[in-house]
């Protein structure tokens, strides 16, 4: 992509001492990544002729990110959530397998040690929103069950806020469970909502600037793991979501559209919630075997 | 540089829609930094195959390196000269005006509110380290005099640090002067010493991972600022260092390499220092003029 210019000479001999300065990496693998990715980097600056404004610009950008970034708080993750370079790792990655559930982005809201609930349990914890039952198997490709797989499962609110955004540390829309001896699997939560992507910092001041949005349609996260079996980082979306076509960090799927069922006056699958309302969304989740040498190289 | 493969279509699906959600911005110049940045980074992530244990690395580089990073303490700037990216900058925005000093890195040690000096003052400020006498001209490149320019300096002491690298919050090292009615200039300092860029970070950690040494030659650095003259950043160095041809951040030109007078028993041009030791380094600064329209599409 680079245009020649009179300054070409010198801006390569830069490129080719730092490729030599990587030549006695140990491992080829390290020494892969950090080849192309000096050779990317330079060709992306010799392409838009970066100034030393622009230059600082980054720096300051990166800076202010990595102030933001704490424990709840994921500034670097929504940089490449908003940026496609999630989506297409997880495109990368995804395995060959037909018929297993489609990846999507993890995310920047996953937080370690979230409560266990029973088969059937309610992981809302008194979050904010409509009551909702979701439901179905944790299969394998061949249409076979996977037992006692675990889901992990988190969502925002009716406000469109994960937990970990109110500055309380309460802890409500996210915990895990086993699936049954079927593989069978079923919780209650609150029904998610669209929710904007936290656009207070550097990634909100770049949505801005490129006149992008920050709006994410509604969905429901969900780690899967099982022996044996790929882990499963996906969401299921809510059909009719107006930010469907328009997610803001390209995470949607077609296959992960999933359509909600709205009840009043009829109890829920366990008996629950008679008077209603409640919601209701079915989902298979289907896991891709592990694969020996997956990854290129190996 | 891409090779073919079989997720080639939905990753570049990926790419695509990336690019096409910047079509709105309306600063021509940004939008065209945000397609090249997607372009060189998402190929980046599609050539190297990059798995999501490096990605999940690449975020954590970037945390830690956001969290070490402070007023005193710039581990993204690092990360740029390391990578080369700061030298390549440099090299992209170097005037083309033949007989200009050439620029360098600007390094992470430059802080505001450094003290003024007088001409032939001292900016050592009980720095550690072998006196040194530093003289020159601030000459425009027909070699005329650019009488006033500015002078901001800075340089590590003899045990290889800046003054911000202490922990007790002392300036030393560092100020800056006013040259003389006739362009010149002269001050006293230590004479700098090779020093390692502080490598107790992620930084430091990729020197390690790849073979690579931390190590920077000696050198002053310079910042000289005039009305009509573009802002000259550069160092000098000290002829005869061993890291020359191995600067950890490849800032070394050889234009830039001066060599240093030790002097025992002989007193300084100003006088002083009659007993010794001290050394001598000198160096004209040769500023190119401001140039309308210089950058790239301005
Ligand atoms: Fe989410
Ligand atoms: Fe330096």
């Amino acid at each position: 992509m680079s245009v020649e210019e009179p300054g070409g000479d010198r801006e390569q001999a830069v490129t080719d001492e730092v490729l030599a300065s990587f030549a006695k990496t140990a491992d080829p693998r390290l020494r892969q990544i950090m080849d192309s990715l000096v050779l990317h980097l330079h060709a992306f600056a010799r392409d838009v002729r970066l100034s030393q404004q622009e230059w600082d610009a980054g720096i300051d950008f990166l800076t202010r990110a990595g102030h933001l970034t704490d424990d709840r708080r994921q500034e670097f993750i929504l940089l490449s959530d908003v940026l496609g370079l999630s989506m297409l790792t997880v495109a990368i990655n995804e395995p060959k397998t037909p018929g297993a559930t489609e990846a999507t982005v993890f995310g920047p809201f996953f937080v370690d040690g979230a409560p266990e609930v029973p088969l059937g349990g309610d992981l809302g914890h008194g979050a904010a929103g409509t009551p909702c039952y979701v439901s179905g198997q944790v299969l394998s490709p061949d249409g076979g069950p996977v037992p006692g797989a675990r889901l992990d499962i988190w969502g925002a609110d009716e406000d469109g806020f994960y937990d970990v955004q109110y500055p309380d540390g309460h802890t409500a829309g996210r915990g895990w469970l086993r699936a049954g001896e079927h593989g069978d699997y079923r919780f209650w939560t609150v029904l998610p909502t669209p929710y904007p992507i936290p656009h207070d910092g550097p990634v909100g001041d770049l949505l801005t600037a490129t006149s992008r949005g920050p709006m994410r349609p509604a969905h429901l996260h969900f780690k899967v793991t099982a022996p044996g079996y790929r882990t499963l980082i996906t969401h299921i979306f809510v059909a009719g979501d107006p930010y469907l076509a328009n997610d803001a960090v390209f995470g949607v799927k077609d296959s992960l559209v999933v359509d909600v069922g709205h009840y009043r006056d009829t109890p829920a699958p366990d008996g629950s919630h008679g008077a209603g309302p409640w919601t209701r969304m079915g989902f298979d989740l289907v896991l891709a075997p592990e694969e020996a040498g997956f990854r290129a190289g190996a």
